[in-house]
This record gives C-alpha cells, structure tokens and sequence, in this order.
C-alpha cells in the first residue's frame, strides 16, 4: 500500500515545527495531509511537497519480537492521540551495502531500537513506509501519533535512538511536529 | 535503481518461449527490451507490457553468504552469455507475513537457495529487482544470463528451487528464455 504525505495548505493535521536534524531541510508546510492509496493527482498548489513510501514487510523484526510488538503496539487512528510526529530519514551507501546480518546486529544487538522503543508503547503509536525501492528522496517515512502529553516521552524516544550506532549511517533526518486541526 | 522489461516487437533478446509455471500467464511477445533507469515515455504499441522492479539490498543474504557469492558471481553481459531468462514471481500474503527470520529459515536453512545455487556459478550470471513496494503485479523479477550450452544446467537449477519449500509459498511464476537476437 502506498502512503502520500502532502505538505502544504489543506490537510487534517496543523504543522506546529518542521526540524532539520542532518542535511537538507524540506520547504517549510502550514499543514500535512496523510493519503493512503494511489495520491488523486491534484492540482498542485504553489510550493507544496509529497513524500511517498510503501507499508511493506518488516525487514529486521523476529518472531518473538513481533509477538511483544503485537501485544503493545496501538492502532492509528485513536481519539486520544492528537498529536503526531513524521519523520523522513536516509540512510548512507555505507548502510545499505552492509549485509542482512550486519544490518540487523546493528538495528538490535547493538542498538536496541525495538527493545528499548518498546517501553514507549502502547502510548506511541507508529507505522512505518518505505521510499527507498521507489526512487524517493527519504529511505524511510515514520509516522507517529501520541496523546499531547506523552510528547515529552515522544521527544525522549527519538533522542534515545539518535544517540544509537544505527543513527550513525542517517545521513538525512527531518522531523515535522503535528496536532490534529480540528481539535487544536 | 529502477530497471523496466519491456515485452512487444522491439528489444535486444529474442524471445523462444514463455512458459506459465504457475497462475496467470503473461501475454505473448516477441522480444524483451531491458531498460535501465527511468525509462523514457514511448509511445506504447499495441499489445506492448511492462514488468518493473527495483535493484535493492540483499534481504536474506549474510555477510559469510555474500563473501562466497562475490566470489563465484559473474557480472551481466558476458559476450558468451547470449542466452537468458527472465522469471517474474509473486509469493503469497501468508509469506508476506512472516517475521523475517521465518522467511529467512524458509530461504535458506531449510530451503537452501543460496547454497544450492551457488553450484551453477560462475555459469550462470543473476540480478534480483524487486517490485512489491511498486505495486507491480510481481514482487521479484529475477534475470539470468548464461551461455546456451548452459541451458540445461539453468533448467537444472530452477527445477531444484522449485522443489524447495520456500516455493510452497509462490503463488504465480512465469518463465520466459531468449536468445541475444544480434547472435540468433
């Protein structure tokens, strides 16, 4: 399933910051709109932007690791969560001419990146879309949606990744800060 | 990458026959065209069809697997290999949903794919595009290419993979065998 992210002025979700973490920043949005399927091809607005990835099968988690996902992991959608979270990231040539093993040593044994976010859950809910195989300009498209007081716990979460050894072969990151429109 | 197969009057590789292995068949065509990269927007002629994937990272392959692999793997475009084959393949939804080490030991513990076909290097040369996060009707074209006298060693190989049970879990395949037309 391919997923658009529409940056511009129509959408559900308000943009309260757009961050550039490392290398190019993305124009500035006044809001983001999430469409799932093939994206209508609309008229486009002056200055507008759309970053596309695929839902597709997980590349790194095991069987045991999907099972405690599966127990914590909340759906989107949830009243409560009003705030949301999308960050893009690329990764370096360097990562991706790593081998499968070597890839996955460093995404768990070595940085925990699913043990440790799973003390973030269920509050934060995320779903993940890959750009890489389309010709995109992000890897990777991570959409997250969190009640507007675990955004401290949010914050946390992203800090504690980017100070991993998988971080260290992020060559691009952008993280654009969201609340629901029609409740902020 | 994006690398686009192209099936109708015009291409390098003649096309000797198009076998449906299992599933719906393709239409027939007389040549194959590889297009590498974004391919230019031709006019379409009648009856024409586009396969399309993407080279992407190794998904199964460990880095003990890859040293023997780049070892014994030829490149494409020997001037001896005027022969070729292009098997397009769709797995089904139960494989797709998985963990990645189920597939992992499907593939290769249980299946051995890269172990037995490591036999047939330097023989025959193979490069893997994937077309599931396109939403292209396949979600692996595989293309291989080998001297004609090979040609049974080839039928060899893909006889065995078809044994193995990671082929329980592939739901459409269809073969089709060229021959360079410049030689042919």
């Amino acid at each position: 399933v391919l997923v658009s992210f529409r940056g511009g002025d129509v959408g559900r979700w308000r943009v309260e910051r757009i961050a550039t973490v490392t290398g190019a920043p993305l124009p500035p949005a006044a809001r983001i709109a999430m469409i799932e399927g093939v994206a209508p091809d609309l008229e486009t607005e002056e200055g507008a932007w759309t970053l596309r990835g695929a839902i597709s099968e997980d590349r790194y988690v095991t069987a045991r690791e999907r099972t405690m996902l599966s127990t914590l992991q909340p759906p989107l959608g949830r009243s409560t969560a009003t705030a949301a979270a999308l960050i893009p990231i690329t990764k370096s040539a360097e990562w991706w001419s790593l081998p499968q093993d070597a890839r996955r040593a460093i995404f768990e044994e070595r940085s925990h990146h699913i043990a440790r976010s799973l003390a973030y859950l269920p509050r934060i809910a995320r779903r993940l879309h890959h750009g890489r195989d389309l010709g995109e300009q992000f890897d990777f498209l991570t959409w997250f949606e969190f009640a507007p007081a675990d955004a401290s716990a949010f914050d946390e979460l992203v800090g504690m990744l980017r100070a991993t050894e998988e971080w260290r072969y992020v060559e691009r990151e952008v993280e654009i800060r969201m609340l629901l429109a029609e409740f902020n």
